[in-house]
């Protein structure tokens, strides 16, 4: 079993957490809660997206947030491009450079039917890949997502050489790092370390992240087996929210604080403040009024973590 | 990453399970119950404990239950002895044979303030000892559990040397498998395979077992950890229900249902079939009337899973 010396976390609670709830946070809100993500110390923290207020009216003030936040030093804000949910393009790479995002995410579907009836997989792909080209060419990092890469809720099971066609395709666009992403938490650890050492090899000098999702509780066992097969970045989200409203069975995200414990355990550095996320976690469960799926915040840290 | 091609399960959700809940199933509830697990394959079954029903009055009927199940050809159904809850002797060892428990477990806590102030835990280690002496010389297995193992929701820090005394202790006087339990939930991934791998070395003859609590949401990661380390026997509960009502924290066992999906990804060995398993899970859900804590019943094997 290998544990890295160190990962990088990227935060996703106020993107693929809060789109999820039926609550909705406030602008300030949004800000304060951020600004202690920021303050916890995250390499990454995705905070908005910007699509259309039709599709997803939590991100509606993603502008007067992204105005409003601190910008910490240490921290990277990437932004979020649905494609093709929005037509992306120079624009909105111009917008995003504008209000302080330097890195998108440019997200491909592994499902072969199109969300919409007239578009093939080929042609979200190549949209997909016209969005990574055109933010590379105006600075922009981009973050190559492939969802439901290790199975689809709605079409089963997913040949990994269609989630590599997928990858290589925004990868030769230009994008500067592949997230591969558990939509509906499907992937079992086996299958995970599989596929993290099969896409290392495919792109070696590329950044590769893990976007899990616990639905069937597998979540950290995964991350436990992305570890070992190499890999040093995942998305996680505080308290465990998230899920994508698009998508059937698509529950809460990792909980980073119950990541971080693990971290803590394995002496992995993470570079996160475990405490102040907690603080995040009981900022949540007070504006969400609900329970959050994460178990570290309910129990805090054990007692032998707090003794070693 | 080692994964073992079969594990030995240990079905514990009629005992530790139950005993956590505030609803009481009835006797033909629990019967039915039981039996369903007979029929999954479960080598093991930690159907009932005889303990006193001032400590557990969920146990009351314990010699109803066991009178009244089908004890299948392929499996166990260990007796559970706390020590020093009751004073087990002689006569309850002929009680469990006579009950067709031909195996008992015989449990010492790692926690040194006893649970009663007359006594310390070299009084404990005593007591538990005979039991397992006794229990031997009338012909039973004896698997001696130290709880509290991975950390103590009390006292915090548990050495590991000490937890290595008590286990040496029973071992000595005769029992035939080691169990490590994390009461609380308080084990991660690195100590659990350092303790794994240390315990096997102690006793390389004799079977280990480890009890996980899925407090802190580590639990499925402990397993893989341990796995790796070389361990092949898991007490689990269908749908994740249990904890001790004596001890702080303790909530959920490991899934049972969780754990089998993971076995799947990884070509685990585990001679249960899922699928009943899920229908004790329904069956628990229905008598329970309240969620249950593992995830798999709610959404199914994944669509990864059923496609290959």
């Amino acid at each position: 079993m290998r544990y890295p010396s160190r990962i990088h976390l990227r935060e996703v609670s106020p993107r693929d957490g809060l789109q999820a709830e039926t609550t909705h946070l406030s602008t300030r809100d949004k800000v304060a809660f951020i600004d202690l993500l920021s303050d916890a110390g995250f390499p990454q923290i995705n905070a908005v997206s910007f699509v259309s207020p039709k599709v997803m009216p939590h991100m509606a003030d993603a502008a007067d947030v992204m105005a409003a936040v601190k910008k910490a030093v240490h921290a990277r804000y990437p932004g979020v491009s649905i494609v093709p949910a929005q037509s992306a393009g120079a624009t909105d790479s111009m917008h995003f450079r504008a209000v302080g995002m330097p890195v998108i995410s440019v997200f491909i579907s592994s499902r072969l039917a199109g969300y919409r009836p007239d578009r093939t997989q080929d042609d979200n792909l190549a949209s997909a890949a016209l969005a990574v080209a055109e933010a590379r060419a105006n600075g922009l990092g981009v973050i190559a997502v492939v969802a439901r890469a290790f199975g689809c809720s709605a079409e089963g099971e997913v040949p990994f050489d269609r989630v590599l066609r997928l990858a290589r395709g925004l990868h030769e666009a230009g994008a500067t790092e592949v997230c591969l992403g558990d939509t509906s938490g499907e992937g079992g650890p086996a299958q995970v370390a599989r596929m993290v050492g099969a896409t290392l090899d495919a792109f070696p000098d590329t950044p590769l992240s893990l976007h899990f999702h616990d639905t069937r509780g597998l979540g950290l066992a995964n991350v436990l087996a992305a570890m070992d097969a190499g890999a040093t970045r995942f998305d996680s989200a505080v308290g465990g929210i998230g899920g994508s409203p698009q998508t059937r069975n698509s529950t809460g995200n990792i909980s980073t604080e119950d990541l971080l414990h693990l971290c803590e355990d394995a002496g992995v550095e993470t570079g996160v403040d475990l405490d102040i996320v907690l603080e995040a976690y009981r900022f949540l469960e007070e504006k969400l009024a609900h329970p959050l799926p994460g178990r570290l915040g309910k129990f805090g840290r054990s007692k032998r973590a707090l003794a070693s």
